[in-house]
């Protein structure tokens, strides 16, 4: 007699799957902290190194400024000439020529003698300071035959006064960013000035991001009845961009085991894999077996709301072993676990700060919270005015994702947070 | 008698052009604020809408969820046939069919039966709950020639428990996102979840990033005696795109009356232009002559420091005004003034929100600071642990951009600030 169905037995077998071990989110975050990334280096060009990180040493390539020039417009003179000018009694000097930033002097000054210099121009040989020009006067003296320029001086100056002489802003070879600095404008700005175009930075970590599930199909199609809208794969990868890395998009993965399995192999050459959905200890859940034939199951389980299903895996490759996040597949549980769990991680395999920098508000509660027992809580919030209001949906919701101005995090020893509770509200991203 | 040589005759007459009014920051600030500006719409695939802002309020098209499903792994019954079930006195029902998500069920519940139903599943015609799995056991009835499956039921559930109906989340025709919301991760998570492809956003603010001067060259090109890399264009292009707006790169520009009017007329399509160089009132200086003959002219000076050669002006055009910022060359004045005074006008024009929510610091000053009398200054800083370094070089010097971390605003009645006074350090920009 072969009867029983096999439809259900599958059924039966599939939902004993359980946690193993649920961890506390310190726990996982430990394991987190201690997964192994070895950044790579590539070298890019300086057009596209905005808010990349150094990854070498860059040292200067020539002296800045390249040659003296006049910080200030004025006159180029020997300083010794000036020493006896004073408002009262100005001294006068023979004009040989003008030099404008970009041109070259041809004439030495000679005792006696000045050139006139704008602001960057190259000071003359012989010359030794720069008269700015608020402190002189210019007058003809008419021969014979010519009109000679005279200028007169007011000003006594020192030695080198007015002058940024070549390389005493920077020295060739002088170490100008240190390898992990952030390229902000500013420090592109310091790459410009010595005449690179190109910049050794760390590569950014590649992230396969793969939405699981039978029911879910792309936005833009038609939606059959009993499926859903692609959430998770535009969220995540926009979330992952923030992060320094490179998601790299795939087509959405039915919840079965060879397709997931073949799926996951096919992304030989990312470094990170987060998938979504397929990971509670339910029917048509298939991630976990997959993980438990090609990889190790570091985390499945964490004791949060929202995120208890949480993955966390490694997978042996031929040359490194590839990282795998799987996230809950409700979209407000993926995106929180992301920006607790996931993010820290990438920031650091792409060399940023670990911590995003994003600001977090301090607000009042607007009414009391009593999180459930025994789990961490991650509770979105909308701001209104000096108040944080809890969005009291569940996971599932897009209503709350619309709502929502951030998150507050609750720990699991808190039995209730009172009306006018200080929250520690942080926002997913800002702009 | 032709005498006077002419270089030098036009160098007198340019000398002579002066600052018309140096202005306070604020009243500067009051005229950006005042600067006329239409932000367009675009419509773009939601690939690419991250951080961008949505321009018209979005309405949902569907339900969300599309149709009700369980929102629980369990079994879908009619709630009255579980009223008398409970711990002890389980009730059974006859297994019909399992329904995955993404199925669609076949049979109808009738008083007796269920339906398996995984998370997400829809719920068949004739149930009105879901039992979840925790609550219920499989059992086998063996009969001559068949098995069937029984559910064993230990809870009594209310109607609609275990459900999300349809529309429950959100109902077609209700306002999704409203018209200036930052589409961050979650809200393109909101879009997508109603299978949206497109949105509607502000355009970018297009902005020529012009570089003038006669001794500028581009990095990598080789530098001849007198010349410098140009360091603003790449600077200020990537510090416009932080502010959401859209850097078109120009060639360097001579400082020459007729290059630079047809330069600054070619752009006819941009909204904004920023040039750098060519603003202080010395020889050279063409980019006031211009706009005293193309446009009109707001501001010319600022009482602040680095930044007092700052130009603001206003451009006539076919369709629009264009608006010019004239920063001032050397690069460390460039960006503050960048920072300061034409960041928020930007990030408004891009319909941002204005202030950059780049964290600042509160630190200790390391140093007595004592800025010279009558002007803001704005200060680079280094931080050391808790303290802010002043980073005091001229604002020609690149070692200090190479060192900066931010930099500190000082008022212009500020004598001295002492050693160990609490600033406000403003981070060019973080990632």
């Amino acid at each position: 007699m072969e009867k029983p169905v096999n439809m259900i037995l599958e059924l039966v077998v599939t939902m004993g799957t359980e946690f193993l071990n649920i961890m506390d989110p310190e726990d996982v975050e430990k394991i987190i902290s201690d997964l192994p990334f070895r950044a790579k280096i590539e070298k890019i060009s300086l057009e596209k190194a905005h808010k990349r990180v150094v990854a070498e040493d860059v040292y200067a390539t020539i002296n800045l400024p390249p040659f003296s020039r006049a910080s200030m417009d004025g006159y180029a003179v020997k300083s010794e000439n000036t020493f006896k000018a004073s408002e009262d009694k100005p001294i006068s000097l023979k004009l040989l020529e003008a030099v404008g930033a970009g041109d070259v002097p041809v004439k030495r000054i000679e005792n006696g003698t000045c050139t006139e210099v704008s602001t960057g121009a190259p000071i003359p040989e012989g010359a030794d300071g720069v008269v700015m020009v608020e402190s002189t006067e210019k007058t003809d003296v008419t021969t014979d035959e010519d009109v000679t320029n005279e200028i007169l001086i007011y000003e006594s100056i020192a030695m080198g006064q007015n002058i940024a002489s070549e390389g005493s802003d920077v020295k060739k070879g002088e170490l100008l960013l240190k390898k992990g600095t952030s390229l902000t404008p500013d420090k592109i700005g310091v790459l410009s000035a010595i005449g690179q175009v190109e910049v050794p930075v760390y590569a950014k970590p590649k992230v396969a991001v793969i939405s699981t599930g039978n029911e879910v199909v792309v936005p833009g199609q038609d939606l059959d009845y009993g499926k859903i809208y692609d959430i998770n794969s535009r969220t995540i990868s926009d979330a992952v961009k923030t992060c320094g890395c490179m998601p790299i998009h795939s087509e959405i993965v039915k919840d079965d085991y060879n397709t997931l399995k073949n799926k996951i192999n096919e992304f030989e050459d990312v470094d990170i894999i987060i998938t979504s959905g397929g990971t509670s200890a339910g029917a048509g859940d298939v991630l976990r077996t997959v993980m438990d034939e090609i990889g190790e199951v570091l985390v499945h389980g964490i004791a949060v709301k929202p995120g208890k299903p949480t993955l966390i895996c490694l997978i042996p490759g031929k040359t490194k072993k590839k990282i795998l996040f799987g996230l809950p597949g409700y979209p407000v549980a993926a995106l929180m676990v992301f920006y607790i769990f996931v993010a820290p991680f990438l920031r650091k395999a792409a060399c940023l700060k670990v911590d995003s920098n994003v600001p977090k508000f301090n607000l009042k509660l607007s009414r009391r919270y009593r999180p459930a027992r025994g789990r961490s809580h991650n509770v979105l919030v909308k701001i209104e005015g000096d108040t944080a209001v809890p969005i009291l949906k569940d996971s599932g919701a897009i209503a709350s994702l619309a709502q929502a101005d951030g998150f507050i995090k609750v720990p699991k020893n808190i039995e209730i947070l009172e009306k006018g509770s200080m929250v520690e509200v942080l926002p997913f991203e800002t702009s």
